[in-house]
């Protein structure tokens, strides 16, 4: 029995009725046959303080067990002030410390974005790209997942109602786990 | 009796003995005659969500309050994993938001920065540089101050000590009075 | 009688059907009163050789003449891989060469794109930004043009049709005119 | 017998005793064994014009047939105002053209950069990044080459005499060959 592939997903809004949540949801039950995405919910995490790096809050910890543990990473992000948001961002930087215990290490990585603007969350999006780099984390190029308009995509529930935007989903997790698997050592 | 021109400066760092803190005090003692440089700590700001925007913690309030007040703003950021440091971006969320309340609009802003790698928090400021343009902020071109290799320029006591990097401080300040002054109506 | 206000205005493709050169053209017919867009060619720049910039070609010298005695300067960009097209790119560097007499000093800018995409150019827009802080321009914030699915914004004959498009180049070039005369010595 | 390894690299300026230039021949000299760099020289690439995509120049066909043909490529960046420069930028923009015709589909990349600035044209790298998402091309990480003070690091000859620059472009290209042979079908 082929074992499952396991993406950790995370979105970078802490708000209850954030599209870029619906989004992460809407990826989750489109994950490919033998995939699963687990979320992890950033609320909780204080900001980063690199003097309580060696020792971080049990919420950390847990995230960088569910990061290493996980085959690929799913990361959705809203667009703020043209950047990445800085709960995200702060997540981020906690699991990349200290120096050295960087949980995203090799890690294979997808990233999608929503945003009520026509852009779709796009400048984040490049900004996150960069910090991959230095994370040294491997990102899928494409389909970019760009949802724009976002207000328009999703119903009432909170959920994603866009067909062309599912297919690009289901493709850019395909892709992800393709690579990943090239990847391997 | 000429007015003081009044600089809000904040540095996107909660360790003690930051670099980025420690150069932001450095500022702070050689703003131009006529100038002063109020600092604003970010410790204490949570992380941002936007269902609380309408009644953000007292601290943002005032984080707000205290950015409209001053003429122009000055922003010492470190670079964490290329990028912004999350806890950075995230007080600009706060202030920015809800929609229509961005207290940096229109603000004139210069910005430094310090690491102990060789690019001295480079990627970070070109980052915040394209935020602000959502932000609607006029930044200063030049000089740029960015202090490499950081752990060489302090004095253990956190006294900046590189005389070329105090020389591209004052012209920063300089400048910044200079082009307000220019900027207002 | 006032003075015109000069702008030069460039768009980065030789195609002779580009959108972008058709968006520079629409900007010059809706240049607002007292102001008047001229516009460059960039065809028949060659290639930039530092070893040649002592002695540059003729169209370079007429290039940098025209940019320094315009008031302010409109960028229109294609988006041709994520970035800011060569053949732009390579004009600006010309005219900023050699070191010491670049002719885009000090000059406020305006930055406008088309593309068949959703994102409309965005991607070049913000690179080009990056590149304004080296050559010392102060580029205008707002409004952004972006003119996404460019196929369908214009007629067979180039015409720009798309109202809201219009109203915003006309936003620009007012926010440009504004903005220069504020910078004024 | 094993087959040999092949590198296209090419460098973003014409200038002769470009540090860039320098840097590439230094690189072809370190390559790993069982490998070889390709030098490719962009002088005389045209500026692209989209209306002769179809039919480009010879030297551009040569161009896209050396990328198509190499293993994995290497691209050396000056950083002209904070950016790629125009001639290398428009080199790419040729060999990815016309649409359904990216010559660059697919391949492995590694850049480096010299300057005679502190930042060693870390910018132009961000920048290409980039345009490696459209390009569908897969850039390794780390180590990142960047030689600042570049007038420092070479002899009067453009031999590069800076060992740690030559251990990490050991280490760029030990690493491009390694990520190249994992992405293979």
């Amino acid at each position: 029995m082929a074992k499952t592939f396991n993406i950790l997903g995370f979105a970078g809004s802490l708000r209850k009725a954030s599209f870029n949540r619906d989004l992460l949801r809407a990826a989750a039950e489109l994950a490919p046959a033998g995939s699963k995405i687990d979320v992890f919910e950033l609320e909780g995490i204080p900001p980063f303080n690199q003097d309580l790096e060696q020792s971080p809050p049990d919420i950390v910890k847990d995230f960088k067990a569910k990061v290493r543990a996980s085959d690929a990473i799913l990361i959705v992000t809203p667009e703020y002030n043209y950047g990445v948001p800085g709960v995200l961002k702060n997540a981020i930087d906690w699991a990349s410390r200290p120096y050295g215990d960087n949980a995203f290490e090799g890690k294979p990585v997808a990233v999608m974005s929503a945003s009520i603007g026509m852009l779709g969350g796009a400048r984040a999006q490049y900004h996150l790209r960069q910090s991959f780099v230095f994370l040294n984390m491997y990102p899928v190029n494409r389909p970019e997942v760009m949802v724009a308009f976002a207000d328009q995509k999703f119903d009432q529930n909170g959920q994603l109602k866009d067909e062309q935007a599912k297919k690009l989903i289901v493709g850019l997790l395909q892709t992800l786990i393709a690579f990943t698997e090239k990847l391997k050592p």
